[in-house]
């Protein structure tokens, strides 16, 4: 799994993690740090870090797996965005009327996609 | 906390409890058995359903506190009915190309009620 998949992964379920771990997960995937500067910040062992890493990434992919949160925000994303292109496309309209409705759509799919 | 909202939390969550909690919680909110009934079924001491049930909950209530999905989902839902009703209301519009992008936006929102 990538870092980004990682990242969105965390977003939703890192609450759920150790404090340690999400200290770790942080300076890993946030800041960019390597295990070995990461243990110097915490003053711990690099494997106390790797394990760290590992136990929180092996948690957040069980969350996903059962829970599959991340998976029906990126369905919802994506099809607030096809809602909103087709909206888009009747904002211009001739009818206030449909120009009305498209702008509540808009409204609506821009609080989906947040 | 009603039954309802249990029942939406244990949709989302529920992989994530033992079996036993499972067991205990489909037994007392879908299948509408008492404790004693419970008890019997699973042969185990009525207090034993209780505490399995109340960690149940409570693994539950923890889950939505952390992650927030079902308050999302529920929010989606609202959305996509919007979204839904504005587009229905241009299904029978005189021009045919705001039909077909009413068309678009309806099937898209159908899927966010899931």
């Amino acid at each position: 799994m990538d870092a980004l998949e990682m990242t969105l992964l965390y977003d939703h379920y890192g609450e759920l993690l150790t404090r340690r771990q999400r200290e770790c997960f942080d300076l890993y995937y946030n800041q960019d740090l390597s295990l070995a500067e990461i243990a110097q910040e915490l003053k711990v062992s690099r494997q106390g870090v790797y394990d760290n890493l590992s136990r929180a990434e092996a948690a957040l992919r069980e969350l996903e797996a059962k829970t599959g949160c991340v998976r029906r925000t990126m369905q919802i994303r994506q099809a607030a965005r096809k809602i909103a292109a087709a909206a888009d496309a009747l904002r211009d309209h001739p009818d206030p009327a449909v120009r009305e409705q498209a702008r509540q759509i808009l409204s609506a799919a821009n609080g989906l996609e947040e």
